[in-house]
């Protein structure tokens, strides 16, 4: 079967915006079309990953009105939700399109409103992911972080620093995305010193709310060398679900969905954790990074946080981790997150990340819906 | 490449349902497993059809949850939305998870929970799928199916009548449903003279709100024959959408994304609209069983009205349309519905639709969002 190809790829400015959830799809997807040179009449599927427009806004349909805004019509248009790993769902999602020979032009749109809402009302559409005899006793995505780190914590002797050094690499590598929420640095002593939100897990091990969107274009590929040299393939995808009750897991510190999605993903590819140059995580709370660290092979069983500690994850270390600033810098638009993975490691791919370019010609991205619900691991290469 | 089965097939009672989403989504999931005979271990890949349980019940996550529910961890769980065609598109998803090879065993199954909301309710969330410049002046889609009548009536010499028997034929087909909402004939008189809700339309010329699941089991032909003699063939598919701002359209009585599926799933299927024996179409409004005969090919244009009058569509005429009793009287659990069509195909192609059963070795689904907005046209055909 021929290879899938990204030829293009954008992402707006994540923060708080002005607007409603059109306005950043439509900036994102119309940015994608120039940076892929693809004529809006060549779109045959366009996927929009997002999860929550009518519980945000109040508006649906929102992949048709983004055919109707980009003119991509009479193309096949479907939304994408696998809640917070919407976006990886819609690389997923676009990937099938390709490789059936359903489309031969794929444009893959993520994003999500959501600073107009409240921290409780959003707090309250997230929580809704999770399974009602958990988080109608109070018990959110923020409270499993909190329980997960203390146990990881206490079990693996693991210093409370070493968290926060996470949030302090991430915020780092954020500085040069101008894309990212925030672009500031923070040292350990304010991360450990934030609120309190979810004991031991504060302010700062936490992802922002943000507004943002972002895009990739999915051809085979053939027909990516009919639009340039440079391009990425996807040499691997898979997709896996946990327990949707999250106290029947087995090992709080092991999520089943992301062991299982990176091996099937390993596996496509023929790729091993050694093969891999950069990586973006899933870091909506900063334990997640450990916990998938560990899930993929990068690192043993409870061993994650040393080579935090070492450096090993830094821009300048042997596997740099979340380049983008990740989910607790750049931001967490929930349906754009996981394409903006899929941006970042693109970027890294063809050379064009800039102040945060790495060496790389293997990349993954591994997007977490809830906790650790349902998994999408993605490998990419740099196509030669 | 090789065509892609589908072995087993359910679903619900249609109606008002006690319980929420997730009772539904498990009872047609468990009825499926059970029918195509597969292992809920065996299955990779599943997808929910789902427009708005978040709107309609403050749930999120209901495809983790189902993937918990059914056992089928660690499968692929995705939500599907295409707002009213959401279970088409779950249908097109399904077929791209088998013919691109990332799945060798696709459980699919829509559903939606809606009769607990008030219809004023119900109506504002799928008001919502229109744009905000049509929907926020008042312009629901009942308002634009009873404009689109009066057009058709009054452009093409139409009686009143040929919409009542629309209505007429549905119920009657669907008195041999026993999951059908209403299993109850009703005359023309009676449909002529219900309240009005749109003028022309009344009462009789629209779908109910319904509780509702269904379910069907897709898998590559060569696995299906390890399963069953007994399946049918997904021949053609495809989806397309229309303007999203349906007063830019050029002519009310072309739905152009009926017209583009139907003309991709005509072209992969190599079938023309003389070769379908058995179809199901989105009667959400009678007015649109015109439209969609005649994008479809089975009647010149602003000519459907005179098959319909000569009994051409009855389960004895030519070719039997909503042999189901249609959204009409079947009702229309908007995830499911696009499900539920492919249902009654199946079941009709293998011989098991008991006393609606009709003659057909090719059968035709179309499934309608928003106001044509996005159309998904699947083509189905026994397997020989």
């Amino acid at each position: 079967m021929e290879r899938v190809a990204i030829i293009g790829a954008s992402m707006t400015q994540f923060g708080q915006r002005e607007g409603w959830i059109m306005d950043l799809l439509a900036e994102a997807g119309i940015e994608c079309l120039e940076d892929a040179g693809v004529d809006s009449d060549a779109v045959e599927h366009l996927y929009v990953s997002n999860m929550a427009s009518g519980e945000f806004e109040g508006q649906t349909g929102v992949m048709n009105a983004l055919a109707h805004d980009l003119g991509v019509m009479p193309a096949y248009a479907q939304r994408i939700d696998q809640t917070s790993s919407s976006g990886g769902a819609g690389i997923y999602a676009a990937w099938q399109s390709v490789a059936s020979g359903a489309s031969e032009m794929t444009l893959l749109v993520g994003g999500e409103k959501m600073t107009h809402c409240t921290t409780g009302e959003a707090t309250d559409i997230i929580a809704s992911i999770a399974h009602p005899a958990e988080y109608k006793q109070g018990v959110t995505l923020p409270s499993f972080a909190g329980l997960t780190a203390r146990h990881y914590l206490e079990r693996f002797d693991a210093p409370r620093e070493s968290l926060a050094k996470v949030a302090v690499k991430n915020h780092e590598n954020g500085v040069d995305n101008p894309n990212a929420q925030f672009q500031k640095e923070i040292d350990v002593e304010t991360a450990l010193e934030s609120p309190i939100v979810a004991d031991p897990l504060r302010l700062y091990d936490f992802c922002p709310i943000t507004d943002g969107s972002a895009a990739l274009m999915f051809c085979p590929e053939s027909v990516a060398a009919e639009y340039t040299d440079e391009y990425v393939v996807v040499s691997g995808i898979d997709g896996a679900t946990d327990t949707h009750v999250v106290h029947e897991r087995e090992d709080p510190t092991v999520m089943g969905g992301v062991v299982e999605s990176g091996r099937g993903a390993y596996e496509m590819s023929g790729r091993e954790p050694e093969d891999i140059d950069v990586a973006e995580l899933h870091d909506m709370f900063t334990i997640l990074e450990f916990l998938q660290m560990e899930g993929l092979g990068f690192a043993e069983h409870g061993s994650a946080w040393q080579l935090v500690e070492e450096g090993y994850t830094t821009r300048d270390g042997e596997l740099p981790i979340n380049t983008s600033g990740g989910l607790k810098s750049k931001g967490h638009p929930l349906g754009a997150s996981g394409v903006a993975q899929g941006v970042e490691i693109y970027e890294q791919l063809i050379g064009e990340a800039g102040p945060r370019q790495v060496d790389a010609d293997v990349g993954l991205c591994c997007n977490v819906g809830g906790f650790g619900n349902c998994v999408i691991t993605t490998i990419m290469e740099a196509a030669q």
